[in-house]
């Protein structure tokens, strides 16, 4: 238990790069340390501390003393190391666990999706998903650093609305009751986002968003059942204007991620060996084009379909960047997109396929304001009309207008950019598809 | 209609502090403006732009003809404002409503608090809310800067968990399915929070919480069913430590807001002549010191029960700063603080009351940690074991250690700063308690 760690010496990225005195390894340091007994192996014993993953040779009694307590103990340990040595001469226990836990994070690395999911209170203590929970608190703080110089006003997501997003591709929604009315749990701000940007030009939200997809989804490696979206809308601007501002974006997060964290990405996550970043513009094929592409390299799509995730990753590896694929049949969306002025029969739409297989993380397009037409497609979509009255009473009276945005997975990109093989591994508590009773 | 504004030749705080022309009143200016009709009245036409509210007189033919578009309509306009007239040319119609709107929001700063929240959607178009959503922007972009500045890692609120917080004093959590399994709705991440500062030392979460707060406690003007609360934690850290966060953080937003954007809340909000600057410390008195107190002041509190509004309210007023009210009686919290040491009848706890009757805005504590004394509380509470098991069984394993933090609410600093008179007015699109069927 304990000997499949790696990671020695590690010091945080966040805050003091340095410990008190254990970046200092060949002399006699005198250490005083709070941390966690994480494991033992052989004549090692594995401290965490808020900052690092220590693994130190016992090196006298009190030291072996230290390593017999229970997993999870929380120590403060005063000492001396020399080398890797550890020589204890007090220590003061701060949390005994009632009883030793089971599940050894340290092996977290090797955990398949679903142990991940059941145990992430644990996992995250592994350095690996600790440092990809950082590496997503700096890519969300970077991208509202961005979208905040660009004037953009960030506003807050409901929890709950009369009605939510219906484009829902295959997943349901979760509903509550509320003063006894039925309502529905946020599976998109696409609403609120038409409706506000009537009021401020430029908008975006960071929304938490829940949706039960199909509990097959779980294999795809991309679906959480509740996950995190940067949703943005920019009022009286057309498709090219957000996929520049999505390019911009990206290229600007990534390229400061990787100045300031390529440590951060290349060796605590240690997945990738270069941090990515992006080199906009990407190039952009329709999706007739796209299907017709795929076709070619071997993966049929029949017309109105979603492209598979086969499919996807072909296009992807053909052109060996993100790609935008845009103008998706009408028939395969929801109703809040703008069909296409000289072939109605396509949405002004467009959605980012990463490279490697990463597939879609950003979908968006140009918004469909007009009552009438709204009401028309919600019926072809054989949508109750009755469920959004609410929306089109206030549409009907002029409450919306011509926009354009887009809605950027947020663990799709963090696990896309750590290198992760599964979604699960980029959020702290990860809710996948099916998966209950977890926190 | 449209002539209750007093809004005219308003500008944007945010961004270019001009219109393209109409801030130079005096002289014949080319406009080209986009904008919704908002109103008539009389020899005036007011119109909306992104960036103010334009009172303008009605200067010929074509004015005229705009004028008489039904309200709300979207138009582009050509022409020229000469002092206060404006003489159109030309205007294109972006979107024209079905029906008008039978709202008028210029009126909107007359609305009673469930008016407000029934038409927000329409409402926050009236500069005085407009800028209060702007107010809030800026307030938690700074609360971000200071904590990330303090080196706080802000993670993720989740939307459901098994069991959410049991301490909601009246309160009811709402409830959803998920794969067939009973959740709730987070009423508050304190277990979140406990779970993950022993993983990261400083952290914070911007939740979004609903509750189903009693019906009458839309009269309170404090409770929204829906909230924000910006919820800190620091793990081994005292509650001295984790009042000087907030004290600090107070000081550094609202002398931010106050030096940066003094007009948005003197002029556009127009609600107080002075921004407010918190000059912490604040004052400390314990909550049996607090009741003997309002008791003198007139209003008798009996022991372990919460203080009135009118009392919070007269001790505010006497001290005439916020005040911190510490050491609550354990009986009247949930089971998450840390009790006294030295006297187990009180928690380790402390509520910031703001002046002028805005009441209570921080909660927070040091928290329980010991596996056996979280059970007897529960227990003592009587609240069901079974449903806190999945946090218990990680505790009895040392998942949690000990910590402080606290939670603020986000809306009710947003109300006092503004100094709205109720909280609907401090939210986006507001959840009163017992109002169903709005956005």
């Amino acid at each position: 238990m304990g000997c499949v760690l790696t990671y020695s010496f590690e010091n945080d990225l966040f805050g003091s790069s340095k410990l008190p005195s254990l970046s200092v390894k060949k002399s006699v340091e005198k250490i005083e340390l709070t941390g966690w007994i994480a494991g033992r192996c052989g004549d090692y014993i594995i401290i965490r501390t808020y900052d690092s993953m220590l693994k130190l040779r016992i090196g006298n009694g009190k030291a072996e003393q230290l390593a017999k307590l229970p997993l999870e103990t929380l120590v403060r340990i005063y000492g001396v190391v020399s080398g890797d040595q550890l020589i204890v001469y007090m220590y003061d226990k701060l949390v005994e666990p009632v009883e030793e836990r089971t599940i050894d994070y340290l092996e977290a690395s090797e955990w398949d999706p679903v142990t991940y999911a059941k145990y992430s209170v644990w996992g995250v203590r592994h350095p690996r998903y600790r440092y990809t929970v950082m590496l997503q608190f700096h890519l969300l703080r970077y991208m509202r650093e961005y979208l905040y110089k660009n004037k953009f006003i960030e506003l807050l997501s409901p929890m709950i609305s009369v009605s939510s997003d219906p484009d829902l591709r295959g997943a349901r929604k979760l509903k509550t009751r509320f003063y006894g009315v039925e309502y529905e749990l946020t599976s998109s701000v696409i609403m609120y986002k038409q409706l506000s940007v009537a009021v401020f030009k430029k908008i975006f939200y960071v929304a938490r968003n829940i949706r039960e997809e199909p509990v097959e989804n779980i294999d795809t490696g991309r679906h959480l059942a509740e996950f995190t979206q940067l949703d943005l809308e920019y009022g009286l601007a057309g498709m090219d204007r957000v996929i520049e501002i999505a390019e911009r974006m990206l290229k600007f997060v990534s390229k400061r991620i990787a100045d300031r964290y390529n440590e951060l990405i290349t060796e605590k996550i240690g997945l990738r060996r270069e941090p990515v970043v992006f080199k906009p513009p990407f190039p952009r094929i329709t999706y007739d084009e796209a299907i017709k592409l795929a076709s070619r390299l071997g993966y049929e799509v029949k017309w109105g379909h979603e492209l598979s995730f086969e499919a996807e990753k072909a296009l992807a590896e053909y052109f060996e960047t993100p790609i935008w694929i845009t103008n998706h049949p009408v028939v395969s969306r929801g109703f809040y997109y703008l069909p296409c002025e000289d072939d109605p029969r396509y949405n002004m739409d467009f959605n980012l396929i990463l490279p490697e297989g990463y597939g879609e993380v950003i979908d968006g397009g140009s918004r469909e304001y007009r009552y009438k037409q709204l009401v028309e497609r919600i019926k072809k979509l054989d949508e109750p009309l009755e469920k959004y009255k609410w929306f089109l009473d206030l549409v009907k009276q002029g409450a919306i207008i011509p926009s354009s945005g887009w809605g950027l997975g947020l663990e799709r990109l963090t696990r896309y950019l750590a290198g992760h093989r599964h979604i699960v591994y980029a959020s702290m508590y990860p809710k996948p598809p099916g998966l209950t009773g977890t926190p």
